[in-house]
């Protein structure tokens, strides 16, 4: 069997949109100077190397590996823990933190970039660093002084990880359901009981603590949502240097048998009065939670991208080795690469792929510019977007990589299984893709009278124009169909805004989030086109960018009006 | 967790089809009024408790088990090889061969039925017995007196069981690649020599002896597919009396780590000499492998809609005793089947396996009816997208399933992720998607200039006139809804025939394909709703039926539009 693991990271990629695709240099805008283009690349260059040389090679071995528990204590696959040290000392961990928490604050554009390589290389890993960026994000936005001094400066270095205790039993989507119960100790602490179920990176080995945030009600508290609370659990208490000191009682009672993400230790963990530290409010704690929302959905999306780039990657390098029977129209000896139903799924793929990637450099960008309200709603309405459509997507396109292997592609070895087995978690966590649809429309939809959406719509009308300007038939394709669906998308919003907050609208949310997913993708295609036509020469690059532009026109557009007769339906009686 | 393991035979919803939706007895029309519709019901419902009591239950031990080799001989999961005998005891292999070789020769439309019920108790057990009635077709077409005596009868009675040997590593899909030998003996006999890969149940301990179908070319044999031979080799030689003798020289040299049907013995197998006899012609091995073909293909269409079905109602299972959140515009208590997304997908995937599962009624009557060429061509049409269609689906209706559950949906505990993981092979084996589309336009649809499927289209206009005459909502909507799917299939065909035998035709062969299955299921919903407002007091079935053909018409119907602009393009340049 052809060896078709190795992980190419998209860095040229990353160069075009950072300096072509939506403008000169967008680095340069978001750190006022401080970075430039190349100096983002330089950076993903570097991180790619680490990913493709360090991360990738541990994935498949994760895999098979899994995680086990032994005396209470999570082990992690083989080489996860030097891994980990790598990723610390090359500084990746405090190069994804803001600076007011002592990080480096790259701008969101360009953890885009490192998001999908971290991912596409080893996400069961990747989950880890992931999370402990969540949790920095929290800290930082409501712990006191002394949290931020004794936790968030080691979670800031990598010598800690970080966690996010949400779900219970009762309580998934549901997060006022919680009953992990938090009293207060006389010294000011509080004394936190309660199993907490799902949790990714709640117990390992490749850091010496663990920060769990976990959400829990307090004696007296209100009822459902409005009376959760936001606490600090480490797993070992800091001694009084600050190093891990005493075991905290909280206790690794399982890790969960899972579809995919084998490497990942998702655990459940038994909170028996172990010692808390309030973050923020009392009865606040959603709002904290809700702080690393933005951030962790948006790095779904980077995560899906990043196993659908990997799975495609796989089964084009197969697809160019393997030989099997005679190719239409081509000489002997052609690959399967070239048999057109072969072709034709590798362009679905790919398309959809410089979607997904332009599309999170493109939300990013929205981020590091969200100065005020308006475009802080407009980077926001892009969250559910971003994540539910990505996600979803991921599955299909992680089902054609196995499609392409034929045969092998159902055998284990071959590597194929194991990207769709990972990316089925991923339309589920942070928030299932109806939680998505459900915050697109009642929160950024129907609230604003479609306002903020027909922002995006009139942004997607400018590049139909532009691409009207111009003299080539992909453009002007592009263009006729980027129009239809733009249209369907008007008819949607207004057909949902017409239902309003009922279950009409929420039966058909979330067709109506991937029709917007679709066009998205679609207006991230025009921009890609026009940059590309702009260049006098036309590169091997960009022939790709032109033909992947034709090919989700095609493939993907060609969607839309369908979702859209969903959209118009509502609710089934 | 809720046990959801549970499976419940659709016995009911057979009767409806053998009785009411094409016809009024579909049953006695195929026998000649020895069986009717009543008759079979009882069959199916006697399969049905074999299937859900005794098969069922063994299909989550069993993939967690796996097949395991020790000292050359597979040893299937603990339970399999009592499950086998079982079936074989109440004489379900018999009933299902032919009455030319001796079996029941149960007509195919109730064969469906039990094909269905076999592969959503347990898709990795009910392999064995699909390629032992594949065998029997094969020799009952081809075999001598002689091998008929000694190992048609003993497949038949269900003592021994059969395989297909076609692939090697260099010829999966390309058969005309195959490089095993066999050279003959001086008795008559040949010796056979060579790898064959992916041998589903090619070796276990279920019955006492196997009989491989080996594809091989012979010493002088042409080049390519018009050289290849068909063989029987028995893994032990018959001895006098005609029980298993002599060990046969294969051996098993491995069984694949998969990504589903773990319970199914998946193995290379290496023959190394071993005593063959030639089955039929001398080079017409390839006709001989073509005759199980039919039966196979629409055999995985049934598979597809058992796996659904067995996800789907462990989905609905599980939502009906799942309580999470409040349900909008439903009282506190109410479980997340009434969430508008959950029941959204519940609605999807339902209406879509009813849709198979009649179509699978509707192709099995075709066959028994195809008495002339003419009504071979159009029973013959159905196959691949009967196979093609329901096996893309699966996989889009497992991944709901798991969706429904959230985040225990990617628990293996759940059972969910088996049915995605089992579904995932259809569109491979059996011939990919690919396989069936190549078929379906090269043979099937170009070569007669589109008159089959010009017919099928006849018969959704007569079915949109029907429900046309009806005053009812439904059928009104339905009917609006196919006519705009059958005028898109008319013009796809059109321009598929316009394209010919070209890299545009073969790029778009399986959206088309996909397209001709949509629209077959609109035209089952259509038979269906009118014979369901056809009764006179409206039922729970008969309302969940009309409600069905509602929601097929807007989440599936609304597909054909896209694909039939996917089809006008041709391939992508």
């Amino acid at each position: 069997m052809a060896d078709t693991s190795a992980y190419v990271p998209p860095v040229d990629d990353y160069a075009f949109l950072f300096a072509e695709a939506f403008g000169t240099d967008l680095v340069a805008r978001a750190t006022s100077g401080a970075l430039s283009a190349e100096d983002a690349v330089d950076a993903l260059s570097a991180a790619g190397e680490l990913a493709s040389e360090v991360l990738a090679p541990l994935n498949a071995s994760g895999d098979r590996e899994g995680v086990t528990v032994i005396d209470g204590q999570a082990k992690t696959p083989a080489g996860f823990p030097e891994a980990y040290r790598a990723i610390v000392e090359a500084g990746w961990i405090t190069a994804e933190a803001p600076e007011s928490a002592g990080g480096d604050g790259l701008p969101a554009l360009v953890q885009a970039g490192l998001g999908e390589m971290w991912n596409a290389a080893n996400t069961a890993f990747a989950l880890c660093s992931a999370l402990t960026t969540g949790a920095i994000h929290a800290l930082d936005a409501y712990a006191s002084d002394d949290l931020r001094e004794q936790y968030l400066t080691r979670l800031v270095s990598g010598e800690w990880t970080g966690t996010m205790n949400l779900t219970e039993p009762q309580a998934g989507t549901d997060l006022g359901a919680i009953r992990t119960m938090a009293t207060p100790n006389d010294d000011g602490t509080w004394a936190v009981k309660g199993q907490k179920i799902f949790i990714t990176w709640g117990d390992h080995d490749v850091a010496e603590n663990i920060v769990h945030l976990v959400l829990a009600r307090t004696p007296d508290a209100p009822e459902g949502a409005k009376g959760i609370s936001l606490f600090v659990v480490p797993k070992f208490l800091p001694d009084a240097a600050g190093n891990p000191g005493e075991r905290n009682a909280v206790t690794t009672v399982s890790v969960e048998h899972k579809l995919g993400i084998h490497g990942s230790p998702t655990c459940v963990l038994e909170y028996e009065g172990a010692t808390g530290f309030l973050v923020g409010e009392l009865h606040g704690g959603l709002a904290g939670m809700f702080v690393m929302m933005n951030s962790a959905r948006v790095g779904m999306g980077l995560q899906a991208t990043g196993i659908s780039d990997r799975a495609y990657q796989r089964a084009r390098a197969y697809a160019h080795e393997r030989m099997q029977g005679a190719v239409l129209d081509r000489p002997a000896g052609t690959p399967i690469a070239e048999h057109p139903d072969v072709r034709r799924l590798l362009l679905s793929m790919a398309s959809e792929i410089s979607a997904m990637r332009a599309l999170g450099v493109y939300v990013g960008d929205l981020f590091d510019r969200a100065t005020d309200a308006d475009s802080l709603r407009l980077a926001e309405l892009f969250v559910p977007i971003f994540k539910g459509w990505t996600t979803e997507e991921a599955l299909r396109i992680t089902s054609d990589a196995i499609q392409v292997h034929g045969g092998m592609g159902f055998i284990e070895e071959s590597g194929a299984p194991q990207h769709y087995r990972d990316a089925r978690i991923m339309p589920i966590y942070e928030g299932t893709t109806a939680i998505q649809s459900n915050d697109l429309i009642g929160r950024k939809v129907i609230r604003d009278g479609g306002a903020t959406v027909g922002r995006v719509l009139g942004e997607a009308a400018d590049a139909i124009a532009m691409l009207e300007s111009l003299d080539h038939p992909v453009a002007a394709r592009t263009a006729a169909r980027l129009e239809r669906a733009r249209a369907s998308a008007e008819e949607a919003t207004a057909q949902l805004i017409a239902f309003g907050m009922t279950r009409d609208a929420y039966a058909v949310s979330v067709p109506y989030l991937m029709l917007l997913g679709f066009v998205a993708g679609g207006l991230m295609h025009a921009r890609i086109l026009a940059a590309t036509l702009a260049h006098d020469a036309q590169t091997d690059a960009d022939a790709r960018r032109i033909r992947e532009a034709d090919a989700y026109g095609v493939y993907h557009l060609s969607r839309v009006a369908g979702l859209a007769e969903v959209v118009a339906a509502g609710e089934i009686a």
